[in-house]
Formats: C-alpha cells, structure tokens, sequence
C-alpha cells in the first residue's frame, strides 16, 4: 500500500515514526484472498481443515476447520465461530454493527439530526477491534507519540496511562491540575496545549470522561468552552491536535445537565484538524470484562479529500495502518465474545441491550446518589470529593498536610475494615482515596461513609 | 518491588531498556489484595458487582458481577468465567495446568527421567499467558530486544517475524541461510553468533520448529550439534544467550528419528547462560486459533542463585515484568478460552487431550506423507523441496533465475485454479511456494501436485 491519500493529510503529521512506518504487508493476504476466490484446490490457509467425519466419531461430511472433539460442549456458539481466527481488524459484521452503535449512542435523533447522523457516519473510520480499551489506547498512544514526545492529561487519571504511556512507550504525560473551583481547568489545559503546541508538530491529548478515578464529567457549558478552547488554539498553532478519548464508561453518566454523550461527536463536528479517536468497548458498556473486546474509531475532516473515493481510500489506508499494528503484537482478538456480541445485538436489538443494561446503570446511580449525599453529611475541613456524576467511582481528597492517603487507607482497612484505593502522587498534587461504589451495595453505603468519618476524626 | 535477584543474574543484562525498567505498579493491586482479605466492605474493586435479583429478573441473592440477562444462552460455563477480568498473568488454575502439560510435553519418563522432571519443574517460570503466540513473540522480542538491537532466525522464517520485530520494535533480523545440503546450516548460523555476539551483550535467537514455512525439523544429531554450537559459542563469547523457541506447531512431528519435543527442553539443562523462552499456546496444539491463548515461559539457571528462596524470589521479580507487559499493553487475555482450556483438561484428562488430537494429526501425517511421495514423482530440475517433517507446510524451492515465485504462483492460480503463497525475497535468497497441505484433502493432494507438474512445464 503506498499511503498516498494520507500523506496529504494533517494526520500522517501526526504519526509517530512507527505510525508512519507500518504498514500490514499484502502478501499473505493478497494471495490468500485470490485463491479463496479463483482457486479450486487451497493449498493456503494456514490452519488445519478437515472433513469433519475424518476426526470427529459421527462427524459430518463439511468440510470444516479441524477442532477437539468436546469443545461443543462448552457453548451454543457455532464451532465456526469459536474455532478459527478472527481477520486481523476484527470480525466485519461486529465491526460494521459497532459503527451502528456509536451512531446510535451520539444521541442525535433520527429524524431532527439527519445530517449530522449523515455526516458521522460518512467521516468516522470502521471500527477496527481491539484486545480491550487498554489495548486500544497502547494502539493509538503508539500510532501518535515517539518516545520522548507529550501527551496532555489531566493529573487525576487512570494509573495505567503512566505505565503505558511513560514506560512502555517512552512519552511523557504533560500533567494539568485537573479541577479550578469544582470546574475543569481550563486554564491549566490552555497552557498545557501552548507549551506542547509551541515545540511539538501536534498536539495530542487524552481526555476520558466519565473519568477514571473522579467520575467526573463536564456540565454542557464546561463541554462547549472545552470545545471553544481547542478550537481557539488550534487555529493559532495550526497544528494538527489528536483527541484520544478513552469512553470505557460511556454510558454510566447520572445526571442530566451534563454532557451525556462522548465528546467524541463534537469533537467530529469541528471543521479544524481536531481529529478525535474514540476508544470504547464491551469491557464496561456491555459489562464484559473478560471479554477483551475494544473498538478504535477515528474521526476524519471532510475538508482533507476532495471526494467520497478518496475518503474510501483514507479509511482504507488507515485501516491498512491500524490492521499493521494489531498483527504485529496481538494478531488478532478472540473469536467468542466478538461473535457472542453479534448475537447479543442480534438476539436482543440496540433497545434490548439498553434495556437490560438500565437495570445495573439504575443500580449504579441510586449508589452514586446515596454515596454522595452521605459523604456531603460529613462535615470535614480536611476533606473535598471531586465533582462527579458518571462511572463506576469518585474520589475523596484528602488535607495532604494532616493526613497522608495512604496511611489513611490504611488505618481504615486495619481498624474500620473498610477497603479504598490511596492515591499519593504529591508531585502531581494528588492526596486521596479512589472509592469504587460500583461494587458497594448500597445498603452497606451510609455505613461505609460513617467508618470513614469516624476514621478521619482518629487523624 | 525492587528487582534485586534479577539484577543479580546474566538474565538482567539482556535485558532490553524497557525490559529494565518495565513493573507492575503495585498501588492498586497490594489495596485490592489486602482489602479481599482485611474488609468487611470493599470499595476497590472496578467492576459493577450487586446481587443478582437487583438487575436480573428471577436472579438469586448471591453477590455477583453485573452483567446482561442473556449472556448465559452463549455458553455453558459459569457466568463468573466470562464476565469478570482474568487476572493479568493469567488465570492461575491454568497457568498451573499449562507448566504440568509443559513437562508432560518434554516426554521425559515419569519413571527413568524422575530427576529432569523435577530440574524442569522447579527452574522454569510460571507460564504467563498471552494473546495467543504473536502476542508472545511481541512480549519476547520487547523484552529483550532495543530498537537497533540484532536477533538471529533464519531467513525461512514466519513473514510475521520481520513486522514484530523490524518494523514494529525497529530492531534488525540477522539473518542466516536456513539449510545447507538438506540440513540445518550451523556454519551459518556460527556465523551469525560470533558476528552478532562480538559487538551486542547477549545474543538473541529465534527458533521454530516445526517451522513455518518449510516443515523443517531437526535430525536427532542435528539438534545435538545445535546445541554444541550453542555452548561452545556462549563459552567462547561468555554473554548470556537468550533463545526464544516458538513452538507454535510443537506437537506435529511426523518422524520418528528427529526432535520429537520442543528444542527448548535440551537448553533447559544447559548449565550455560543459554536461556530458552517457551512459546506456546492453544492456537494449533489445541486447534483453537481464535481463543488468542499463548504462554511465555522461560528457562532459570540454578547457578544463578544460592537457594530456593532467592529462585522463588527471581521468579516473583520475573512474574512482575511480564504482568507489567502485559498491563501496559493488553491488560489481561480474554476469560473464556482461558476456563474453557482448564474445563478441557479437566474433562478430558491430558490423555483424552492427546488422543483426540492424534485424530487430526494422523489427518495431517498421512497428508504429509501423501505429499511429499507425489512432488518427490516430480522429476524437474528447476525444483527441490526445502526438508520437512512436521508442522503444517512444506517450501518448494523454485530455480530463481527462471521461475519467479510470484509468477508461478499467478500462474498456478489462473491456470490450473491451485492456490499457494510465494515468498520472493531474493535479498535472503528465497524463490519458492509454501504449500499449506494442512487444509488440502488427502484425495486432492495427487491432482494438486500434478497441476504444479503441468504448470512447471510451461515455464
């Protein structure tokens, strides 16, 4: 493939070096993919096929990859869909349903919003599969950032970005306070998007809202002077801003005047090269942890292409790109669950799985109100709670010159027997507790709260 | 943790930076660990858990993750099999499975061979699981290779081996010719290690047998004067070596005079720095390509350490770096083909295992016999067939300064409707098709073979 499309676009600028290095080679492919059609007899496929007769007793006569007698038994999936490989960017008809659904969780309506419904899916790439939401931001971090190269994050974020992000990738987190006066900082991000934009040829950064710990997510107003904002400055650098948002608890928003949707799809109406890549999955929207099923959908600007061929041949090229980087460390995704949420839509409909869903978000936000309320009960100089109003967590700050986040959490597991995640990173100005209400019955919440408040009068 | 044992041992230097500095941060993990054992109410966890009756209708009482009323149609394992996360190394229950199947694998009598057996059991890691074999090369080649850093293979090699390691990690392929007079060129290969081992502190090596593509496997005293290379070369050079035995077709020898078991067990006892990496995985041993379940498993020296303290202790150091791998990258390998391998063994026993296999290598045997009985009928000087006795292909060599391998194969397609996949790479002196006879019946092999006759003679 020679990329030419591409390299025409702001987005090859962005690339890391390996972005604009790999590529999946056409080969295999190539010539697999003709003999599939053209040839009679296959001497290419590299896995062992079979009449079924010839190694299973009482087999049939298909002709059919060859499996261990027994494994049937194990799910009402067909062998064909357990037994052999995915393709390399994931099985078609989950990747063409998923762009279905992230049409559908946009939110537009489907008679006032045709245009933008229209335009979505015109300008979004196919989904391409990933080994989880994890796997999908190693994948985007890796096709955007050289080693020694930064990425914008807020300072209260999953602990994992600094693992992927500084030590396996070798990048840098350039860190803003996250929250000024219980409101995004937006301050601190501008300053963060001027100091990284005056030196490096894009800006990237990544945003995940309901956010990994606070459950924070913006009010509409604190959405659109966010949106102003890359705005603003992106059309004084004039370079190009890669977007990563990381939606892993997407739909788990409670609260009504907030921003309900991903900002993934205001992000996509911006006519600036502000290009946003969507990383979501069935992880936590299908609540399927195990399943290792993440999709990465990236957001193209019409203005790039002259045409609707050449838009084909962008998204074909970059798919050619992401299929590269998947073969080259996972290969492809595990066949079952990217069949079982085949079925799941098939068998349920978009409003079955919504419906069915409700029940735990239901769960989850009659937690979320309670947990709040009883901690608002707590009358503590020493301690603030992040605004949230999404996810599966809040976060509880603690006053770092009295009481050190560990040692509280500790002495609340020791003499209280009350389990929380301490984050103690005083150089990003972070002293607290993660609290995961996700897995708190809410019966067990107002004593949950009392131990804590008893626990911070011991300090 | 601080890395003092591995520090300690030849493996350390080998390392790559990332190797080095890689870890599972282990924040999160010692919380949520110590508040499963030490809390009455938890709030660590990052999944939604709740009784069942609060989001499932007719749900019971008990306590379980959430997840969507339905999943339970796709498969008869337990839902706690498919919902939740497995754990980052694995599920353990299989990873102790997998290191017994290991040393079942090595055929070393339980009897005669008791002392190997328990050397094996006790020196090698604990198999860290992976997503399915790529994903383990991946792993391999990061942790021990820099960018620009060299590892041997031969230049008959898996094409997938040059975007790993080429162009996805930027390390280079030292590349030797495979065969010399039908047999493993070790001339070569010595070169290669002295030219590499001069200037690099360790040398890395890849290896597969069976291999893909030709079905090579080593000669008994083939594989005995690789491993004197080996130690005689590592003594010379006094680095440590790191070979990485992909093992991907491991149980389909189809000879009886040759390296029957993995390569991997003879470097084991190498009382050398030569430090074998097992690859394996359910892929083609348990004919399972879409399960994506793999294993690193590496090879400890007891002259590294003063007792079983300190082993267990470098063994634990070892375990965090493949699980801070593993975080940075996948989070964890999907949960049902991992309970579905450990429901397999436990339902079919090892034996029950083998012998359903032996079914579908028996297929594969009498194609590889029937095979390579017909193209040996083929008397045609401008062809010879690279050696072969197991795995799933062979290589047929074509003579380069007059067939073109990519011509050959276009050719065979639309001529004679045989589909076969050339590798034309003349910079590593390869001109050929590999013939994938593990997907052709046994009754299409002599028709299949006789098109190739007719289409070589028109050229």
């Amino acid at each position: 493939m020679d990329f030419k499309i591409i390299q025409s676009t702001p987005i090859f600028n962005a690339l890391s070096s390996l972005g604009k290095e790999i590529s999946l080679p056409d080969g295999i492919f190539y010539w697999a993919g003709r003999a599939k059609k053209e040839a009679e007899i296959l001497g290419t496929i590299g896995a062992a096929f079979g009449f079924e007769k010839d190694f299973i007793d009482g087999g049939s006569e298909n002709w059919v990859p060859c499996y261990l007698d027994g494994i049937k038994e194990y799910s009402s999936l067909n062998i064909s869909n357990i037994v052999p490989y995915a393709s390399i960017g994931g099985v078609n008809e989950l990747r063409d349903l998923w762009k279905t659904w992230i049409i559908e969780k946009s939110g537009y309506s489907k008679s006032s919003d045709k245009d933008k419904i229209d335009f979505l899916n015109k300008n979004i790439s196919k989904p391409i599969i990933t080994n989880g939401v994890t796997n999908g931001i190693f994948l985007a971090a890796s096709l955007f950032l050289n080693p020694n190269e930064s990425i914008i994050c807020p300072n209260k974020r999953w602990g994992n970005y600094d693992l992927i992000i500084e030590k396996r990738i070798g990048a840098k987190i350039e860190s803003f306070q996250f929250f000024e006066n219980n409101r995004i900082n937006l301050e601190g991000l501008k300053d963060s998007i001027e100091k990284i934009g005056n030196f490096q040829d894009k800006v990237v950064i990544i945003l995940n809202f309901p956010n990994n710990p606070t459950g924070y997510v913006p009010k509409i107003d604190e959405a659109d002077a966010l949106i102003s904002l890359f705005k603003k400055t992106q059309e004084k650098l004039r370079k190009p801003f890669i977007i990563i948002v990381d939606d892993a608890y997407e739909p788990y928003v409670y609260e009504n005047n907030m921003l309900t949707h991903s900002i993934f799809y205001k992000l996509q109406q911006l006519k600036q090269d502000i290009i946003p890549v969507k990383l979501d999955g069935i992880t936590k929207e299908l609540l399927m942890y195990g399943g290792r099923i993440g999709f990465l959908t990236i957001g193209l600007k019409p203005s790039w292409v002259p045409n609707d061929e050449e838009l084909n041949k962008l998204k074909n090229e970059l798919h050619n790109k992401l299929k590269g980087m998947n073969r080259s460390t996972i290969s492809n995704c595990n066949h079952f669950y990217q069949q079982l949420t085949i079925e799941l839509f098939k068998d349920e409909g978009i409003e079955g799985i919504i419906e069915k869903r409700d029940k735990v978000k239901n769960l989850l936000e009659r937690r979320y109100r309670i947990i709040n309320e009883e901690l608002k009960k707590i009358k503590d100089p020493d301690i603030t709670i992040d605004p949230n109003s999404g996810g599966f967590f809040l976060f509880l700050n603690l006053n770092k010159d009295k009481i050190k986040a560990t040692e509280f959490a500790d002495h609340l597991l020791r003499n209280y027997k009350i389990g929380v995640i301490p984050i103690q990173k005083p150089q990003e100005d972070i002293n607290g507790i993660r609290i995961a209400y996700c897995s708190i019955d809410i019966k067990d919440i107002p004593e949950f709260t009392k131990r804590i408040e008893q626990a911070l009068k011991d300090f």
